[in-house]
């Protein structure tokens, strides 16, 4: 026995209840009341503290090349900012080019993560190019290997035509994968921005309009149908429209394995954001929506309809966010020159877990939004995702009484500014264990470089709403 | 450390792994992999098998007087034939009397039960009369004692009108219960039994048609109603039609703390039985209804719609359901004249974990559905429903293997027949324990008269569809 | 060719056009352009008018017993109002009473009416027991007799239990007749009533409180579920509520045959008239709902939903009404004490029209919810509701430029007071027909006591949404 | 008065009943009873015939270049066949080449069947190419010219895209057009072709198919879906599945200008039809669903949510259908080979009257759909749809005693089979009069080539789901 975390309040996503936790060798050995430490035993008490499972955070896109520049967190100051806001896993995307196989792509993306990785890592495979045969199947080597998830993007030019997200669909059907989709009506959005744009309207506001409910809504609603023709699952990555919600509803009322993630951003901001000196800052794919929209997410959180809760996790500086006013190239900027995406891997937990201590939801809900049900639908709850004998010693120490003002200042990763400033969390991590490793303890980083693996992945399967 | 069942594969609601459980005094202290025992530490080796939390049936019937009779079994050989089946607790009901108190009801029931039980039990009480402020006021010392959960009946002649039902509902949201509820619109109910019988249709198909889909439909949809006006949360007990399952499923998605139980026996079995020969054997209320019901709730637990499987326990000897037949008095009998209810309380588990066994739903929604949700809902989760240091050693250990063809010679209940006679069940309980005391091995029951203590719940207070 | 209207716009519920109308023994004989008169018969020029069929009045209290008094306006007054507003038949209730046979509680009211009548009258029975099957059978001589509608009450102590409105519901089905149904949850509304006095909460706002939304919403669920299970349609009066309006309309998506009326009422004042000084002038049953149902019905017109308006006419004094204040015997008062009914038989075909005037609906709509739909509705479409060869000459002259605002000093009926005071209504009808006769004009009772005749109307079968 | 048509039962849309028909210079200018003819009047005696004005056929693709041929009806053989079976206006299309001006492409449409047509028509625009402002522009001089509805396909290769479709749509809004569309996904369309034709899955069920319920389904989702967006009506044309049906009616009951139009061929033939031997007879798109579709559209025109029938008439011969075995360069043919399309214009209106005379819908719902909902739909109802004075004298006498088997030896259009052949319809046409004009009489077309008029429509503001 390594490590013994004594005489906190344990919560699981099923259950909460005093017990210490027995540590040896990076995994949980054993669950109980009174267990006596080893001679060599590291003790840690937890007395008034809550003992989670780390989260998992299902979307970062670190060192994304996106809008002309990168994301700026790349795999070691992203993972690092993970771990000190209690996410032990962090799965990330890889893109795949053009006529690349799918295993090539995760192995190149890998190279760039395994050296710098400071938490568990793994990756969903971002599909772009199915037009041959050999690029469709290499899908099957991608799950042999141990990844999966794969994700669609209904939007942007790299993204697919339904007749490729379709195929996509019906392979993943046969090889135990789980697709997920980021879904905007690409031809609407692309006729608003011109539209918008002619009628000289470029600030961020314009960003949300282009991409509204209705944008979203319509794919949200195309995804699921596709997938019911595909017999197949759905995934649909941060979910933030109410016509989404309700189709997400419906379908797994009729018993359709349809799964959605909301993201922190659209359970605390809205679209009037946008409305702000440096409503730019905010601006991210899909936009933040109008209160309607986060009311019935929300209302979905509690009705069990929202599987997961992830990050998005892409921050790039305000002076990359500045090219909405003039870009890089000195040019007039618009909401469309703005690099896409927000920081927020250190946030989700601290964020989730204040809304359960303030009592909008329980911290199980909390922890089965965060940590076991992204194991679960990912193919990694062999692993992760829970405080049981035989998993990963991924924990986290958590004190309901700290409560924390956010500030930029006081993060850990690469960035100048973040979103989330100022706002006040109730209860904040105190420490992350990742396999037992100490990784965070009261406001400071004390991980490695390096020192987080990529997770192999079961392949999946899933044949109702329920996971 | 009494007890330790080792090398097991555990399953709970949340996960499955294999590890030990240590038991002292008659809780679980330890989950853990590789427990040594102590020295006078009985060891159990599970190897091979599932071993699972003790079920929780929320729905008996036991020394319940009705229909000019009583049932078959007391409150011995009702918890006899629980534990026999891996039901650990049983929930029963306190019918109060005209004028009565609550508390007097319950402890009036609890001298019938308390030297009896064979394995841990509790109350829900069922109301009938709230015709003073001081009665329905009762409902509140019923909560401090440890009951707080109730029913209320809107078919028979001791049911309520919707006025009282309201009342209730109003009650129980102040004072932390949850109101249970038998859906059937009593006044159509009356007119059809008036119009058949007076047509000369006596046999046990004309139960069926007189307590039809419709019948129950219009109940649970009013029952849901009046429970969104009274702003509380609502639980349908044996649920079994399909207007009802879509009206639940409704109110959840909508974000209402409405929840249904349904039984085993409209999971089986179809309207088609009352053509039986012996069809009289299977009348209880709700009927059994056709297979589009069927379908529909097997659909709803897969969509998470469904709270809880409980078995409306209530055996009648096939002497007394005769009396369809020939009455008592010898006079012609009629599907009125057949007392209803049927035996069930030993193969409720064995029945759903064979369900699981086939892959129809996973071990871990058995549990769920079983023992934790109970637990859960009736506000004994402290004491029972999961595998957690700290919790009751109410455990089953399941054989995947065994199969068994289930055989009313071979159930420990005290009813000459069973509707389950023939049924094939895939795996079986092999041994049951009660806080730590083995009470059924092997096919043999070896607890105690008695034994079983009253389970004091704390107060209920659900405020979303999510457990 | 006793009259000729020449030159107007004519408007029935399919189309508008440009044509003359002759008319003949009080009946249209031809419908054409450029008609020429014959000699002696009488022309009128329409000119810069809509000429439209009377409106039918499918629900009307006159003379009406009820809380204690009796309702202020009787055959006479009642029918004069109508014609002053454009409405040409009126359906009045006849209140069985108990264990009185349907056609001699039908004759018995006909007593009353036909000496009085200024307009076409009929009735609809309104069904209080049907306790002996000799009386649920007297239904079929009222259909015989002409009279194939019924009404049931949800709510009163004169109401009809569930068993007993389902027994209606089936007798309906088999002799051709319509069964119309006032839903409140009964049970409900008592217990509110006795829980708002007991808390001293006793004026106007509180009879809302205590028939609110959800208590209507309930029953008209209900009234539905009970007419499925029936196979037979059925006819909401009065509907007010958004949960009922989307009931109706998801029956109807589901192919059932029921149908809504709403009344002027509900289109145009909501639950903040409660709030008023005289709020209790606007007390009737069930009352002003809130923003969002008058939006629903709004909604539901637009939609098709909503079958019929009609005005449930039954005024009271303020006299009578302040019993609310202090009752007749001279004690406090409260919301319960105030006669439930309002005045406005002249106001429904001016209002609706007024709304088609200034483009909110079609006068097409207005038409077909006021006159067409009503008459195919209630069986009197071979004599009513129409500009076509052969019906009766019920004809109104419509001056959509001329402007009025309501005044009760204007009005015909017998009240002192009129909810409808100071509304601004933009046209107004300037000359009716009865069956050819003028019996308005301009402001003027032109008309004759007991020119009105009992309309006899054709049994009634409808199988699906569609009229 | 040139024409008298005396004693017949006039049905319309409203009602029903006996009256004479005057007609003047093509015109009716009087309806009413005993009407008596002037001197040299005609007198036509219909006495037990019903009279109906003639359908308005919307969906006709006449000499319509299509799969390497052209449409075997030309504007002569067509509009012959149309009014031989009581079809006095067809809406043909017009579809716009690339770079080509919505008005000229009108009028180089125009200049074909205005010498040709035999009855009146009209044109929907096929919107292929709006990537110019000009020619986005241009739909308003369409609509200034008379042609204010349009239609966009979102499958075929010159179909458009989401953004054209929805840029057509905000145009439409605001010059007051009408926007149909053919709603196919054409991606999931492409993708099943290719797998099938890998799979050697050739006839014509595969047809079917590739163009399944969910395919279909999926697209009018969508496209009611980019109307909302737009905020503008639109027109489903040939609504064959069921997913399309139920999102139509939600729409229609959230009060959307949502429209459909279904075609007899998916109300009397379903997929089984692709079974038979010459299966490649039914090929048309959509192609007929399965028994559930078909029960659901019936469902819906009971419910009053589809709008219109119109036959897509569009026929081939069996020589070109056999290019589904071997193509016309002597290739191995398969089921995209086929020409897509059936006749049908001198069917439809026999047998939706056949339908009504069998009872299943009543008369004016036959007349609604077929001539005065188009009427109203596409801005002609100034002119037909209707027996109303001042409309044109478009009016067809059936004998709803005269029973046909169709056959295509007795079908007046150029085409050597029918899908038809053999079907059996209670009643049939017995006289169609075009503006006054005998065209056809007792199985014999009594019309002239190039006698029929171009229709031009008034501008089409439609605000909700009511015609």
């Amino acid at each position: 026995m390594d490590l013994l975390i004594k005489n906190g309040t344990i919560v699981t996503a099923e259950s909460t209840f005093k017990a210490d936790i027995a540590v040896k060798d990076g995994k949980i050995i054993t669950v109980g009341q009174d267990i006596e430490p080893l001679k060599g035993t590291e003790v840690v008490d937890a007395q008034g503290k809550l003992v989670l499972p780390g989260a998992i955070d299902g979307h970062t896109h670190l060192a994304m090349p996106f809008g002309g520049t990168i994301s700026s967190d790349d795999y070691y100051t992203g993972t690092k900012s993970a771990a000190c806001g209690g996410t032990t896993t962090v799965f990330d995307f890889v893109l795949q080019g053009k006529g690349e196989n799918m295993l090539d792509a995760i192995k190149r993306r890998d190279a760039l993560a395994a050296p710098d990785a400071a938490v568990d890592y793994s990756f969903h495979v971002g599909v772009c190019d199915v037009t041959t045969p050999e690029l469709l199947d290499s899908m099957e080597d991608a799950v042999k290997y141990g990844i999966p998830s794969f994700k669609v993007f209904m939007v942007y030019d790299f993204g697919v035509d339904d007749g490729a997200f379709y195929q996509v669909l019906q392979k993943a059907a046969k090889i135990g994968a789980l697709v997920g989709v980021h879904a905007e009506n690409r031809d609407v959005n692309n006729v608003l921005v011109k539209q918008y744009l002619a009628e000289g309207k470029t600030d961020a506001w314009w960003h949300y309009m282009a991409k509204n409910e209705d944008v979203e809504g319509e794919a949200d609603v195309r995804a699921i149908n596709l997938a019911k023709m595909a017999g197949t699952s759905l995934y649909i990555v941060h979910l933030a429209d109410k016509q989404g919600v309700e189709a997400v509803a419906q379908a797994r009322d009729e018993g359709y394995p349809i799964f959605a993630e909301t993201c922190p951003q659209y359970l605390h901001f809205t679209n009037e954001v946008y409305k702000r000196e440096r409503g730019r800052d905010f601006v991210c794919s899909p936009p933040m929506k109008g209160q309607e929209s986060q009311d019935a997410i929300w209302a979905a959180i509690k009705a069990g309809d929202i599987a997961t809760i992830a990050t998005d996790h892409c921050p790039f500086t305000q002076a990359e966010k500045d090219w909405g006013i003039t870009t890089k190239d000195g040019k007039p900027g618009n909401f469309t020159t703005i690099p896409n995406g927000c920081a927020g891997v250190e946030n989700m937990y601290p964020y989730v877990l204040s809304e359960a201590n303030k009592g909008r939801i329980t911290f199980n809900k909390a922890v089965e939004l965060c940590a076991s049900n992204p194991a679960k639908l990912f193919g990694l709850d062999h692993l992760k995702g829970g405080i049981t004998p035989g998993l990963d010693a991924d924990i986290v120490i958590y004190d309901p009484e700290k409560n924390v003002t956010i500030a930029n200042s006081e993060m850990h990763g690469n960035l100048d500014h973040t979103i989330w400033e100022g706002v006040e969390v109730k209860g904040y991590p105190v420490a992350t264990y990742s396999r037992g490793n100490l990784v965070y303890k009261d406001g400071e980083f004390l991980g490695q470089k390096g020192a987080g693996k990529l997770i192999k992945c079961k392949p999946i399967k899933l044949t109702g709403p329920k996971l």
